[in-house]
């Protein structure tokens, strides 16, 4: 035992960082391996040849040591991006000087409220770019754990700030414009980085009534896991063809996900595609080790790790493959070619990213210091914040007048640093709070912290009334943060923590316009302050990034118009007592009013896709070819060229969007519902189908877009997760306030587009 | 509302310190309030007299600016001192150098498993006698939010390290005695402190499921409310006769505590007689405010301070008594003599300290920093550990033999320092680590901090097991700690957290003696460690303070010999999930199997009251007088001289403990239970009636202790909360495998000794 532990010792130690491999005159020269001409798979498999057994063992967990005596160097798999370049094992951020920071955007929440694909995916692109330029300067690996796309199914859940929301299709577009600039491309001839779709399936439940996400069953239909648990994971994999997946801490009906052979063969390798020979699957971190315990699904510590290697699980980011793969190898629970095809895949992930490849050969290799935190990535990280932020309420208060030269800025965000970051962040260049951007406009400004997020005293009160009162203008900048929801950590009350709507209600009694800023990336329910005449504005601004205070102030101010759109419901107060967060259901039941806009039965306190501007729009929206009905066997016949027939064009529509405004330049979020009664009860409320954003409309002038549907844009889906076109009367719906609307018929028989693969 | 603000604001600066008023030549020399001679209501009414409406008024909150023109200085009340002069704002630590540092004694919770009387009135002693030195050179005020007697009846609750335990009467002893030791005795002409008794009544839910402690209402049956919730308050007001009580944050049956007059008024000054002009009432921080919110008790917040003034809560730990009793006055809410009162109440608590008598005639003015952190009392701070530590496992391993010369310390508590003393501690003299003590004991220590408490992954174990495996002997100290268990958190499980229990149990296949230790206030499900013969010892060491280490190791290695009990029930971990925390009912019910050791029905991991020994003992119980069988009423006839029949002796009981080892000098605890079918049904399992601490019983040798019970003793509660005899069939049963019974009968009919106030 003595010596698996010394060389687990060795695999664990930190600060590991990539060097690339010699291929010029290193052990592995003569290797093909190192040989450009070959396939991937080829490479990745005459180095897996080189290693014994006991090499074999050691590379199995995150902290791969490598192979010394062959050169191949020491690799650490376990890098952070969710919105930048973020603290974790494989990043190491120099003290001062070059790399030792990067631009940190928005949390993804924040971002998906933009619904503009053109900007995520340059998010994506400057993430990649800027991981590169790291890695070659042995500050990063190669491979990053992002994104997180799990949808956010329940208002409570901690890590709903990492993702793009609550809707499918929004998180379908969002992933695949990220991905593809992440990794530089679909199948581009070098990865600029391998990025992580996760966590693979049913994830998003952190702890919950002691539900803790490490051994939680997951019960889940087959419609709803077909419909709205992996669509986008189904993207990832198909469509965006990601180097990498991560399989889920949490079970699915009984099944933990890196044991889930159904998963991460019949779904994801054979379903949807994923067999570029250069794509694996890591663990969440010590998932594997979960397997055991506590899911209790394997009865040993090798059965645990057997079980995960065979179901398809490559990585381990943790110590159970290394220290227990030996054993379990030596019990004939696994096949050496499972093991090596699990080595096989992550190396040919690293040839994928001309790991073995000349520096001169490989583009990325140029990137330096030079291309981190750019004037252009700066700009990008301040648009992105701009563009997500979401006006919920105004009653002309905004844009200020600039008649106001005094500002009271209270409450636990006005003087926010870190905090705009949210979670898995890095070091930004620079944090903007929002104190320092009302100085910046030129503001007296009188500031006080105020209550404290979850403060539950008021001895706070005293010196921020006392600000209040010395001001013309009031802005309270608070909600929640990620001392009330964070990875581990699910709310259960949804209600404003702590004193805030006390004194929020204080405030507005002091007969000066009052401004609350409600940030954090879950909801709160802001029934009393919609209600409230004295609260003149409200803006939700989730974890606005690097630029957020600037980003929020310009918006007040009127140097930038919103247009952000809610990317999440706000449920009222309420919603927690109606349905246990362990509900994984979407439609509604009777211990569940349903969830996010598709299945909620209650009214919301503000729906899905709102979002308030400076001014207003009026839109039209026309198909490109006029019909009212369309036979599905026609429809069907027409896509057979299609190796996928939800991808199969259906048709197009113009929006055409006019800013009746005279006075103030807007961006306009066109969000494309469709309603209907068909296919199988009950019916959603709607489904989004497309968006897109326009940008700057002038006042009075107009702009267009072109909105395309797809088969899988009418497709529905059945109780067996099939995905199918049913006949019956279908309503286009511009915008939550229905600014248009375009009918049509689908006639025939019914047609299944994808059948779901049965478990 | 500007000059209220101003005037607020300072009432609220920091860091303001007790500095005692001029009575020789300042302008209250003449005023009553400085005539030694007269009565603390005399004094204070005098003093109060003085003060305009405005002066009256702003003198509300804990920070008290005192009235400058009268040289009445101003006034912190909150300071803290749970377990040693405590971080707060009324206590000001030096930076280095004389009071940079007081004793850390362990969490009440386990100097409560010692079960040594005199031992917590040693420690009340010496922590009241530190603050007085601390106030003497203004470092802190004279009264101290101390103690916190709310009986520890959910495992889950995170502030149950603060309290005694789950047991009634032995919090009423535990109290009696720490009270006497604090103030300096029972109505003593100079109290040495004033403690305050908190958090009255039916406070125990930090945040559980949303049900946040400032917004729960508790449902409590009279009788639950008489037998379990405040017979430790009872001892407070009526027995200890304490200086101040604090109200909490729940309602109960509907009233928030702090507006509650059948509380503040019915019951703890008219019943329990609690009348003494000095005494006053504080709110728990904050919870007048929440009588408005989140209770929505009061419609308004002037309706709210009013609630709480008139109720009977003298001083309010917040600002709202000094914001809003202004209005609430000019809408005519309260009468001017109420406020009165209340300022009367705290300012006749001040004279009843000393604060307006000359120095030399109050001999705690004499207190300096020699008599802080003395050698006595770092003793006591060590004594104090040693006697709460419990052993719950021994197969013989322990006393360690010493022919072991390295030891492995692993877990998150190896090498604890801070972390020993749990919350609401001070700056400690030193923190003696576990890790720190072996060193000193000669040992070659291999160090790992192994997983942390909560930590969910594997990456620490190859090098703890490393250590480990270089070892001869392995010592996991691990559990639970505050960042699992805290004000505002309760936990959701009650088992061992993170991967705690997988690498313990990987520990104990390396075939070396392994002993844990399982710290933490609240327990966690010790079943697996219990059942598996390779865990050789387990010891339960709760939050054992500054020289916590020095003790655990004294104990491991057989220095000293553990004799601790624990104070609560360790339930298996389906509890949880078998009663709701707010579920207030003490007795089994469909959805409840009991609480506490009294009415659990199901089988706990470790009984209340267990503990092993380094050897054997026997013991003996016999009744001073013979007698059988006791007629009722002539028991309460015997006791018409007294005022409160419950504490009228009944009869004393000899126990004479003998040590049947041949080489361990131990202590040894007389626990005394009372079982019987009488009164009303269900009856409780048993009932801790006496117990006493027996020291170091020499091997072959006796001690001999009488314990003393009383009518009360005897009695039960029904319905309405009454005290009754009952006749029946009475057995006393020595300790928790019956060492020894003895039974005797009540005859004739019932007989109520206490009335219980109905609401």
């Amino acid at each position: 035992m003595a010596a698996v532990f010394a060389l687990s010792i060795l695999a664990l130690a930190g600060g590991v960082h990539a060097a690339f491999p010699d291929c010029a005159n290193g052990p592995l020269a003569n290797n093909t391996v190192c040989d450009a001409t070959a396939t991937p798979i080829e490479r990745a498999t005459a180095l897996i040849d080189l290693f014994t057994l006991e090499e074999k063992l050691n590379n199995t967990g995150n902290t791969s040591p490598g192979v010394p005596r062959l050169g191949l160097p020491a690799y650490q798999w376990w890098q952070e991006g969710l919105h930048g370049v973020a603290s974790s094992p494989g990043v190491n951020f120099a003290a001062s000087g070059p790399f030792s920071y990067a631009t940190s955007f928005p949390e993804p929440i924040l971002m998906s409220a933009a619904f503009d694909d053109a900007l995520i995916h340059q998010v994506g692109l400057t993430v990649g770019t800027e991981g590169r330029a790291f890695n070659n300067f042995n500050r990063s690996g190669l491979d990053f754990w992002t994104p997180n796309i799990n949808a956010f199914r329940d208002p409570r859940w901690g890590r709903g700030q990492e993702t793009p929301g609550e809707d499918t299709f929004h998180l379908q577009s969002y992933v695949y414009n990220l991905l593809t600039g992440l990794e530089g491309g679909v199948e581009p001839q070098y990865k600029q980085v391998i990025a992580t779709c996760k966590h693979y399936a049913g994830y998003d439940i952190e702890d919950w009534e002691g539900n803790v996400r490490y051994g939680f069953d997951a019960l889940i239909s087959l419609q709803d896991l077909s419909e709205f648990y992996t669509p986008q994971f189904k993207t990832c994999a198909r469509d965006a063809v990601v180097g990498s997946f991560m399989c889920s801490y949490n079970a699915v009906n009984g099944v933990p996900s890196c044991a889930n052979s159904y998963f991460l063969q019949t779904l994801l390798r054979e379903h949807w595609n994923w067999t570029s020979d250069y794509q694996y699957v890591t663990s969440d971190c010590d998932a594997v080790q979960n397997i055991y315990e506590p899911h209790y699904y394997a009865p040993t510590r090798q059965q645990a790790v057997a079980d995960a290697l065979n179901a398809g699980t490559d990585t381990d980011c943790g110590t159970y493959y290394p220290e227990y793969l030996p054993s379990a190898y030596a019990q004939g629970l696994f096949n050496i070619s499972v093991l090596d095809r699990a080595l096989i895949r992550q190396y040919a992930g690293l040839v994928k990213l001309g790991y073995f490849d000349p520096a001169e050969s490989v583009s990325y290799r140029a990137l330096t210091w030079a291309n981190v935190s750019t004037p252009g990535a700066e700009e990008l990280a301040y648009t992105a914040a701009v563009e997500g932020i979401t006006l919920l309420k105004n009653d002309g208060t905004l844009p200020l007048s600039p008649s106001y030269k005094t500002l009271a800025l209270i409450g636990p965000w006005a003087n926010a640093t870190t905090q705009m970051q949210g979670n898995y962040a890095g070091i930004a260049p620079y944090l903007h709070s929002p104190l320092y951007a009302a100085q910046q406009l030129g503001f007296t400004v009188n500031y006080a912290a105020g209550p404290g997020v979850d403060d539950p005293t008021t001895s706070s009160f005293p010196a921020a009334l006392a600000a209040a009162n010395a001001s013309e203008v009031i802005i309270f900048a608070g909600g929640i943060d990620d001392t009330v929801e964070a990875e581990a950590m699910d709310r259960y009350t949804i209600t404003y923590p702590g004193v805030q709507l006390d004194f929020i209600d204080q405030l507005s009694q002091m007969g000066k316009p009052l401004i609350v800023l409600q940030m954090g990336g879950g909801q709160v329910d802001d029934s009393e302050l919609l209600s409230n005449p004295d609260v003149n504005a409200l803006i939700w601004g989730g974890y606005p990034g690097q630029d957020g205070g600037t980003a929020l102030m310009d918006i007040i101010v009127g140097n930038a118009a919103p247009a952000g759109r809610l990317p999440v419901t706000q449920y009222p107060a309420e919603y927690v007592y109606q349905v246990p967060m362990t509900d994984m259901a979407l439609r509604p039941g009777p211990t569940n009013p349903g969830r996010t806009y598709k299945w909620y039965t209650g009214t919301p306190v503000v729906e899905f896709g709102y979002g308030l501007h400076y001014t207003n729009f009026s839109a039209t929206l026309g198909a490109e070819k006029n019909c009212d009905s369309y036979d599905i066997s026609t429809l069907v016949e027409g896509c057979l060229s299609y190796s996928y027939l939800d991808l199969c064009p259906f048709a197009s529509f113009a929006v055409n969007v006019t800013n009746t405004g005279s006075s103030v330049t807007s961006d306009y979020v066109t969000l494309l519902f469709l309603k209907g009664e068909f296919g199988p009860a009950p019916y959603p409320n709607k489904a989004l189908v497309a968006y897109d954003r326009l940008h700057a409309i002038a006042p009075s002038s107009s702009q267009t877009t072109t909105l395309n549907l797809t088969l899988g844009s009418l497709s529905r889906v059945d109780g067996y997760g099939n995905a199918v076109l049913y006949p019956g009367s279908y309503t286009l719906v511009l915008d939550v306030d229905s600014k248009a609307t375009l009918t049509f018929e689908l006639t025939g028989l019914e047609s299944v587009i994808d059948y779901w693969p049965q478990p």
